[in-house]
């Protein structure tokens, strides 16, 4: 699927879009003015993968914080801010590398000052329109559409006050209306985008909800950046958000590859699968490995895989790049795959 | 988004395609041979919401074992075949609902024998063709296009013998190759689909991988029946079969939104978002209950549930329908909730 283009944006060293790889971020759940605290759960989110981190601004000690904050962050940035566009200067003043605003919370009064000054000082601006805060304008019209109408007024707005890097996001809670409301936005700018679905729930409900919204607006070339919103403990949102880039494709790291336990399997497959993942998951070289439990899809499928192991009923096979390599027996085959991985591994470094 | 029109096929009472609702399969993990072992997975997968079990028959004992599986099982049973033909009759004459071949292991001769036999008894076939076996005279081509010239050559074949009672399946371990395969097949055809990525590995792995294959075809009215497909229990399957159609509104049951717990909040909605979860998740009733930590995305979110409550930092509010209906101190608010839940549950039953 080719890639929709989208303008870039630099937030802080950190390019979004202009075909750039798709950025992961989060957003600290401590409260912002906790410094220690917000500073530890930035370090926690950048060592999982994070490359941009948002914090929520919702106060004079928040914005106040930013202070430190900005000069101990690993990682660039972004304040997030609703209602009071003087918590917006403030944030800008402190030198966040990126302002989160949603217009639909501002006078257009306040709006303006706030574009001024992060024009001057060359801030990057999130638009982030969601179902809840539609403009009033557009509030009688169906969900999708209002959301695309709202955020595309909005963008004009601030780009008729004369500044355009923007990030874009339309977020419903609902995966269909954000799916829907982010696709037509695409055909209509160029203005790069933010993924994510909002309220997605705890772990199981989020991973279910956001790969399918998220990881269905990038299997149509569609994002630049993305967000798994958990309800819980922010560093559980990077495993996902690697888990759905690397299913496609879009992120370097291992991809396990494994049939169900049917019945034409007569070994473990699926203890040996975990194995290989809890002792590979962390590798970043971009392999794709085979672990087959029979000679039905096993050879097809790993032709397709880098390293490939299949079990057979009176022995299995080692493949590397789809050819077999080795045959032995089944007991041998999780041993002498972490072997050539090792080796692999060695050899790339 | 508008759903693809398919044919309707009937497999033993359970209709894919035709309009009706996305079933959901699953296939038996034990050997197919041992019946009391099988009969208990396929028993456990039913109670789970599964509609349709598959079993492997890779050898005359398990062709044998389907006499008895066919009559004692709850859902209707699918033979899954390769290579052996007579395994395919053997399986009809024991009365499943479906086979399941991968005409690519079959010899055209064979084939028409299985195809024959079926059409007369009136069972409908799945043609599955996976990246592990698709025609010889595709394979030259790029994959995608491989898989799609695959299973429009094999379901021309089995036409052309008279018999077109079919579903289709085009499955890759890569997520992307399956899409892409399953949606430019679905512009060219009127079978209903199966929708489903092979090897999608661990649990955590596959729900990533299956969430956003099959969540993404669906998004686009795209499939008529699926399997989520683990390295593990099948029946771990189900839930997450049953997650993806609920995201997107496919299936009844409770939908909990709650959002991120961001600085913005001062109280733990994640604990509040997982007690609700974990005491409604069964409920089948169709509600959308949202859990909200504030007053920004709070009322806006909760007007689009049926029922919602948002903490605030003086106390809380309980809606019903986009309406506050109470407030009150935050510690109330849990149990006000789950209280008009059970009201509402009385009232429809």
């Amino acid at each position: 699927m080719e890639r929709r283009p989208a303008a870039a944006v630099n937030v802080g060293g950190v390019v979004i879009g202009g075909g750039q790889p798709i950025v992961i971020q989060s957003m600290t759940s401590s409260k912002t003015d906790e410094v220690g605290k917000t500073l530890a759960q930035v370090k926690r989110l950048a060592a999982a993968g994070c490359q941009l981190v948002r914090v929520a601004v919702p106060d004079r000690g928040a914005a106040k914080a930013l202070d430190t904050l900005v000069g101990a962050s690993p990682v660039p940035l972004i304040a997030d801010i609703h209602f009071d566009h003087e918590l917006a200067l403030a944030a800008l003043e402190a030198g966040v590398s990126k302002l989160r605003i949603n217009p639909g919370t501002m006078s257009l009064k306040a709006l303006n000052s706030v574009v001024a000054r992060a024009s001057r000082l060359g801030v990057p601006l999130r638009v982030g329109v969601n179902s809840g805060s539609i403009h009033r304008d557009y509030q009688h019209l169906p969900r999708v559409e209002a959301l695309v109408k709202s955020a595309l007024y909005y963008c004009q707005v601030i780009a008729d006050l004369g500044w355009d890097e923007l990030v874009v996001s339309l977020k419903s809670s609902s995966v269909t209306e954000t799916y829907l409301a982010t696709e037509q936005f695409a055909g209509q700018s160029l203005y790069p985008l933010h993924l994510g679905v909002t309220e997605a729930g705890t772990i199981g409900s989020s991973t279910i909800k956001s790969a399918i919204g998220i990881g269905g607006l990038l299997l149509r070339g569609i994002g630049d950046t993305l967000r798994v919103s958990v309800t819980g403990p922010p560093e559980s949102e990077i495993p996902i958000a690697l888990g759905i880039l690397r299913a496609l494709g879009l992120r370097r790291g291992i991809d396990i590859i494994s049939c169900p336990t049917c019945g034409r399997s007569g070994y473990d497959v699926a203890a040996v699968a975990q194995e290989v993942e809890d002792r590979l998951g962390s590798l970043e070289l971009p392999l794709k490995i085979a672990v087959m439990g029979c000679v039905v899809n096993g050879p097809g499928e790993a032709k397709s895989a880098d390293f490939g192991i299949a079990f057979g009923p009176g022995g299995g096979a080692l493949f590397k790049k789809g050819q077999v390599v080795a045959k032995m027996a089944n007991d041998e085959l999780l041993y002498a795959l972490l072997q050539l991985i090792d080796e692999e591994a060695r050899q790339r470094n």
